[in-house]
C-alpha cells in the first residue's frame, strides 16, 4: 500500500447516518487517503471524529471546501450536491454524489459497479450512486439480464427505516415502545418529514416513501423504474415498483418478478446468481434459509433466495432481494466507486 | 327481532384469537342466537365467557358436542376441522370451518360474501372461509372482475402476526421489547411453530408463512393462487404470490399488480371499487391518504388504495388492499356467511 498514489478525499454530509459509514468503510477497506476533510452543514462543524490513528474536526461545507480534493462523496441531501458539486468539479474533484440530484443527467453515469462500472470514465466530475432499493435489485438481477435477458420487472418493497435516516429510526424505536407501554405512538418525520401528515410506522406498513408524482407513483417508485432503464440501459425494460416501509431498522428487502426473454433453467439461474459478484445466494427451503434483513446487516453483499419459477409463465421467475440499504444501497456502492477510480488513476 | 328464528350456533376454538373475535361478532350483530355451545380443547374447558347477558362455560369439543346445533363455526386448526365436522354435519348442523381443511375438496362451496354468496346454496355441510391474505383480495379485486375481466394477478403480501395466532403476537412484543432494550431477540415460534428453525420476527421481514411446497412457494402462496381461482370460478386467471411475515399486530397489507382484459377508464375502475360492498376507498394521494394497517385494525371493511395505471402495461393496475385479518380475514367473513344462511332459514 505504501507506494500506491494516496488522495486527498471529502466526505460532505459526514454526521449523516450514510455519511458515517463511508467513514467506516474507507478506514476498514484501507482506502488509500492521502488528506480527510469531512464536512457538514454549520451546525455540525467542530465536532471531531476519530479515523484511523488521527482525528479530524468537522468542517462547514462550503463552495471554497474543495482546493486539492481529489475524490469527493456527497451524502448531505440533493440540494447541497446541486450547490456544491460544480464547486468540487471547477477545483478538479471527482464527485460520487448518493443524492439524486445527478442521476438522471444524461451527461451523469449512474453506476452500480457489478453492473455498469465500465461507465466510470465517461464522467464529467460527477458519478451518481443510484437509489438504494435500485442498487440491490439491478446488482442482483445483472446475472440474469447478462444470461437470458430480461422484460419486465414488477417489484415490491419492504424498506427500513433509516432509509429515511437517522430520526426516522429513532422515531420508529421511540414509538415502538409507546405503543408496547400501551400508548398511542406519536408520528412526527415519516413518512415524509417536509410533508404536513404523518403516520405511525411502528407495529405499521406505509406505503409512501417520498412524494407523490402525478401518475400516482411516488419519487421513491420512479426512481427504481427510471434508474433501472438507465443503469441497465435498456429503455424497453417494463418496470413496476411499490415501496412500502415497513419497521426495519437496517435492510431493505424485495419481492421481485422478472419476465426473461427466454427459456431458462432454474438450477442454472441459481447458479448465475450465486456466481455473480457481491451477490450471495441464500436460497434452502427445506432449511427455511432465505435472505432476512436482520441477517444482512452490516453485511456488504446482496442476498438472494425464494428463487422459483412462475407457475403461470414459465419464462418468469419470482425472487427475495435482501441488502443493507446504508451500505450495499448507499455507502458501500460510494467507495466502492472510489475504489475503481483510485485503481484507475493508479 | 323477537319473531325471527332464533338459532343453536356453536363456536369451536372459541378461546383463540379468531374464537374470541367470532364470538364478539355474534353479539355485536345481534345474530339470532339461541342456545351458544362454546368449545375448545380439554384445556380450557372449564372457563367461563360473557356472552351479551349470559355467561357460557367453555365445553370440550367431542363428536358428541353438536346435537341440536344448527350452525357451527370452526376455527381450531385443521386437524380438529377434519375430524369433528363430519360429526356436526350428522347431527344436522351446517358447519363454516375457518381452516384450510375443506377449502379446496370440490363438493365444499369456498364463500366471500362479496364474491361468490350464491355458492352457499351448493353446500353439503360444510362451508369454508377462505384464507385471510386470499378474502380480502379477492373482495378488492371483484368490481373489476365483473366489469374488464382479469387475467392475471402478481401479489406480495405484508402479514400481520396475528394471522399465526396469539402466541406469534406475544412473540413480537416480547422480541421489540428484548431488541429495545438492547438484548438479542429470541425466536421460538416463527415463522411456522411446528418446523425446527425459528427466525426473529421484530424489526424484520420474513419471507416464509406456513411449510414450503415442491415448487419452491409456500403453502400459504399456493392457497392464495388456488383459493383465488376456485372463489372467481376461474381456472384461467393467472395468479402469483409471495406471502410476507412483517412485524405488524393485526392488519394485512397487500401489494397487488393486475392485468384486466379490457381497456378501463382509472377513474371509473376507482368508482367501482368504492362502490363495491364491503370495501373502502382511501386513495387521496394529495392527503397522503391511502390503507395502513393501524387503521383497518378492528374494522369490518377492506381498504383500498394507492390505485395507479400501470406504466408499462396500460390495461394493467397497481393497488394496496388492506384489512383486519381476523376480522374480514376469519371471524367476520364467518359470521357474515352465518347471517346469510340465518336469512335463508328464516
Amino acid at each position: 500500500m505504501s507506494n500506491q498514489k494516496r488522495f486527498n478525499v471529502a466526505v460532505v454530509g459526514a454526521t449523516g447516518a450514510v455519511g458515517e459509514q463511508i467513514i467506516r468503510l474507507l478506514a476498514e477497506r484501507e482506502f488509500p487517503v492521502n488528506e480527510l476533510k469531512l464536512l457538514s452543514s454549520a451546525r455540525s462543524a467542530g465536532t471531531k471524529i476519530q479515523f484511523k490513528d488521527r482525528e479530524v474536526t468537522i468542517e462547514e461545507a462550503t463552495p471554497e471546501s474543495f482546493k486539492g480534493i481529489d475524490i469527493a462523496l456527497f451524502s448531505a441531501g440533493g440540494d447541497v450536491s446541486r450547490k456544491l458539486v460544480p464547486h468540487a468539479i471547477e477545483d478538479g474533484a471527482v464527485c460520487i454524489d448518493n443524492t439524486s440530484a445527478f442521476r438522471m443527467d444524461p451527461e451523469t453515469p449512474l453506476v452500480v459497479p457489478e453492473v455498469n462500472i465500465d461507465k466510470i470514465s465517461e464522467h464529467k466530475g460527477v458519478i451518481a450512486n443510484p437509489n438504494c432499493s435500485t442498487i440491490q435489485m439491478v446488482a442482483a438481477l445483472k446475472p440474469l439480464y447478462d444470461r437470458y435477458g430480461i422484460s419486465r420487472i414488477i417489484v415490491s418493497t419492504y424498506q427500513a427505516v433509516s432509509g429515511a435516516g437517522a430520526k426516522a429510526i429513532q422515531e420508529m424505536l421511540r414509538q415502538s415502545k409507546e405503543v408496547l407501554d400501551g400508548r398511542d405512538a406519536s408520528p412526527d418525520i415519516l413518512p415524509v418529514s417536509s410533508l404536513p401528515v404523518k403516520h405511525q410506522i411502528a407495529f405499521n406498513a406505509i406505503p409512501q416513501i417520498d412524494k407523490f408524482t402525478e401518475n400516482g407513483f411516488t419519487y421513491e417508485e420512479m426512481k427504481m423504474i427510471n434508474e433501472t432503464k438507465k443503469i441497465m440501459d435498456d429503455e424497453s425494460l417494463e418496470v413496476t415498483a411499490t415501496c412500502v416501509r415497513i419497521p426495519v431498522v437496517y435492510g431493505h428487502s424485495e419481492s421481485v418478478y422478472v419476465e426473461l426473454k427466454q427459456d431458462f433453467d432454474l438450477e442454472e439461474a441459481k447458479s448465475l446468481i450465486a456466481e455473480a459478484p457481491g451477490i450471495e445466494l441464500v436460497d434452502n427451503p427445506d432449511e427455511q434459509q432465505y435472505p432476512l434483513a436482520t441477517d444482512a446487516t452490516g453485511k456488504l453483499e446482496t442476498f438472494v433466495g425464494r428463487v422459483r419459477r412462475d407457475l403461470s409463465n414459465p419464462r418468469a421467475l419470482n425472487m427475495w432481494i435482501v441488502s443493507d440499504n446504508l451500505l450495499k444501497g448507499a455507502a458501500w456502492n460510494a467507495v466502492q466507486i472510489a475504489e475503481y477510480i483510485a485503481i484507475e488513476q493508479k
